[in-house]
């Protein structure tokens, strides 16, 4: 057998350890995967304090190797493959499919019956460990060496990129552009200010949305400074709100999780507008909504979709988002990575850094 | 200036009157209908109660005539038309575009700035009157003389009509039917026990779906028989909530507007499940969210869709459907008028008749 | 082994002979199914002639059973269902799918890589014999013992079903309805007079268009008589095509499959316009497009879809088309049958009926 | 009267001369917009020759100013505007709108009446002169000044955006994706060697498809550099077609509008295999499809679909297509501008420049 030193915790009682594990190889797995960057997000310290329900270790074992966003390199491959080789950077996918209608087409992020497995989170080990085996079916190429600093950001990507396959489906139940067939003069409004509405709002304004970031707090200077370079306008809605309670938002899009504060701006979607639920926030404080705001929905044909997780289709599109974004805004992108640590670091599983857009690990 | 004989209010005040009103014939009308039915609905009983803040009478005027749901007979045709003859029986519109982009393309039902109007409701005279004058192009013929005791249905049916376009629509973003590509073991939940519950349950069933209508209270042998020859079952969830608490449904639509009653039954939506909203009750109290429901929106990728109105191409629809139901069905279709009263019977906009499903004004 | 009378072939070489052939239940067939009527159509002439080259026997045999339109009835069932029973009407579906994508989610009639098989065609004994063994899942339930008269074309109707979702589908890339969002003034032109012309036909009745349905030659004055109690223009274009040369097709559907009569109308396709191909007839001649055709279909914006077979779900709307089409149209819909045979009468495979629509084997 | 030197036919007798000519400012114009660079295309050298029958002059007019394909620089605005200045590199759209229901909301593209004008083409002048004038409302704006270089490629770039979006549309018939979600395994051909074959390989490469681009020469070793930095592969057919001619292409793109050479590699489209025809070449000679040919696009679900222009929208993706391939291909890019020209340089419309892709115009 061999042994990786690995992050781990005991799910979903909590509690996190670094140590080195055993190392399965399964018949299926045709490459080895040597892991350069973790990328930490909320649902990894949602597993490590205990806060996640759902979370479960693999069968018959009583530690789950925590960790879903990464940074690979292939370190040896065991099978013929035209599209990969060794020294390859590469982002595994997160999500295994189970039997059902959507996991049959690659669309486990849609899965009918919640029998998926998500590694790090749901009874399959994850990422954050030296190195561990995996099938080439389940790793996406990046495409281009000079990413190596910007993606880690894929995996957090590219539920962006199906959050926004999901708005332009429902949005066809209406026509959502303008007479001119553009989204020149619609507004996306998108609550947090986390690597998750970062990347949201970067994909609105690549939408052609006008784009409002905010939260009832103020944000730190750099975070400001990158927020005007990617053409995003922060507001801090507990000094100020006058710029985003009336209406005006075409598009709505959450991160926070937080019932009070969704329902907040939920008047202030324009006809035909459409609310993405994204943040997960399980502990959040219950918020009420009333006849007349059950009528706003009515009345507005006001579309809310809830969206979890991406298909491979989306990590792909998310590297060549990152890729052109990488370019255009020249070295803004990879200032989401705020701090970088090394796997022994465990305290930043329970304490977020001061300024945290992204905080990653590194092997 | 011509008279008719009219039930109006003047909104959003309230109250109900009848009496003899002008009646407007403007330069693009041209065709009159003499009105033969109305159908009441909770929007005619909210504006009579002064319940609805967003009704608003026609332009300079102290009056509004309600009523927005009907069967007409034409009167005369003032234009060629090969569509239309003396004597046909007929639908009229409700809602009349505005100058946005879905208002452009015959799509008021989702008109993009408020800016449409509505007969009977907001700024437009209704059809609660003996004639009045209007367009060909906003009315919709009855394709069969038979279907004259169940064509007053077509307004309720055609909102219903709508609700399962955008149901179509927005359940695309995932593989929705099973592995056999139909709706068999999919189940349906409507909430409510109106016309228009009977009417979604209905249209469920044309779809595929096990259906299942509830009301927090029984109801009476009449309906429970009509459920029963449409094939619905009907729950009294005060009495017996244990068949519809658990999992289960893969599609919730609503008609009765109280959030305590829609999230209640939340959390028994399948993975990619769809909630439609469609009912209206602007004085409902408020009821709670917590992160955990929102969370369960996310994890199972739920969408949900508020719906109201709809286009000509919906009243056509439902017409067809009214057509062939009033065969498959025999008399059972025609049962869901439950009341026939005079146009004097104003007591009907403020006592709902006991087993009400469809109370309706015969001129 | 179990015996029963059979009408077969020895694909793809041809001819037709009817004996007693034994007939397998394999470990999946959990239904007996008794046959009561198959249609005929061009494919199985076609097998007979040895002129479909696709066609193929059973693995290891020198046999094929012919017939894929069929109205069976439940014999015995060999598991629990909640939904058959002993005695009820039902289709058996003609594809079983193969291993790919869209087989796996029930749409084998959309097959990514040929490996599907079809009953009675392609390596999988038909429906034309006394009785055979199915499983459940490939069979439809006729919703109305009454539908016993018309239920046997359900399997030609689910193919038209299935034209208009693609269609729907297609026709998606532009906005095709009229400004008031219906199909008023639009036409639809069907090339043919058979079975398949004539389900189409009434199939774009149903969606609103104005319908001509063409052919080289006059019809017979019954096939009038049931054009117009469906509201069907029938044109003989070679005593006179001025109505249908000119523009004014926006969707054209042929059933002929002989690329002269198909190109011949091309050009009466208006812009946005869409051609469906539905026809086969490997024999047909070559015709020839040129340059400014190949110009039309682009500076129109034309899109052309071939569509073969359909799925279950298309045979349950089929029957419910069937059940709305029984009752809206009295005896009409039966008149579509123009010849009942009994099993013995092969002379019916090599020539086809004078006034022929549909001709049926009744066992 | 201002006047502007101009490029400028007799439509649609053909010619070209340059001379100065007015220039109209319409009471709508609200910017003056200085022409930096044409491109040149087939569209262009068509009318010059006569070959387009359906260019004709503006109104009253005996002259026509061609070029459609520009990229300009805001000389002077007579409106407040928020987001053009003066200064500015922006790109004028072609068509203009008509009153159809697709032109009102922008997809004058997909005009369903033909009432539509293009500059430089349909009876409006186009952009082959120093300076014109125009509204706000049909200009795009370049998004980086760094785009000087290519941002002529626009207006070519936007028709092959809207393609995609015709086979995104069209292709949701059935799954074209693999089972991992992915077009990995795909292969599009290209027909054709020009600078739309470049952009339809360019955008198929970015979609995921594996690549081939196809003519019935070899091309210049320049051109076959540039294809392998795009990583798209290039086959001279005539030399050796056996890699093409076997099935495997799930998408077909014709840029050459050639009945011929289309009609030669439908038959290697796999199953729901789609056909883009985009290439115009109204003299080409006549090729034949038979009756089996037909049987092809049935019996594999076979799309195919003309599509013409390109709406506001695409314009808009096409420039951010532009910003990360010149960023990721460096100046390979740029390289696809084969040769400049003075506007002086006529001959250029008469006789194609050797090895060229895109030759533009520089003023």
């Amino acid at each position: 057998m061999e042994y990786a030193k690995s992050i781990y915790t005991n799910a979903p009682g909590g509690g996190v350890k670094i140590d080195k594990l055993p190392v399965q190889r399964l018949p299926e797995h045709n490459v080895r995967l040597k892991v350069l960057l973790n990328g930490m997000c909320g649902t990894d310290r949602g597993i490590v304090s205990g806060g996640l329900s759902f979370a479960y270790n693999p069968q018959n074992s009583d530690k789950l190797i925590i960790g879903h966003e990464s940074l690979c390199i292939i370190d040896e491959i065991y099978a013929e493959s035209e599209e990969f080789k060794v020294g390859d950077l590469v982002v595994p996918v997160v999500r295994r499919p189970g039997d059902c209608v959507n996991c049959k087409i690659g669309r486990q992020d849609n899965c009918s019956d919640g029998k998926k497995h998500e590694a790090g989170i749901t009874g399959m080990d994850g990422f954050m460990r030296e190195y561990f085996y995996d099938s080439l079916d389940y790793i996406v190429k990046v495409p281009d060496k000079e990413m190596i600093d910007v993606a880690v950001l894929t995996e957090p990507l590219k539920n962006v990129v199906k959050g926004f396959e999901v708005f332009d489906i429902v949005s066809k139940r209406a026509i959502f552009a303008n007479e001119y067939s553009t989204f020149e003069g619609k507004r996306c409004l998108v609550i947090g200010s986390g690597s998750e509405a970062f990347l949201y709002s970067m994909m609105a304004r690549e939408h052609g949305f006008d784009v409002i970031m905010t939260n009832r707090h103020p944000i730190e200077d750099k975070k400001l400074e990158i927020c005007e370079r990617f053409g995003i306008n922060f507001v801090d809605y507990s000094a100020d709100a006058s710029q985003i309670t009336g209406p005006g938002n075409d598009l709505l899009i959450d991160t926070s999780g937080d019932p009070g504060t969704i329902f907040r701006f939920l008047k202030t979607l324009n006809y035909n507008g459409v609310l993405i639920l994204f943040g997960t926030n399980g502990r959040a404080p219950p918020a009420q909504l009333n006849g007349n705001d059950i009528d706003f929905f009515i009345e507005r044909n006001i579309t809310v979709a809830g969206t979890v997780d991406a298909a491979k289709i989306h990590y792909i599109k998310a590297l060549e988002y990152l890729r052109k974004w990488k370019y255009a805004y020249g070295n803004t992108l990879s200032q989401l990575i705020t701090g970088t640590y090394r796997p022994e670091d465990l305290e930043i599983f329970t304490k977020k850094p001061a300024g945290e857009i992204k905080t990653v690990i590194k092997w």
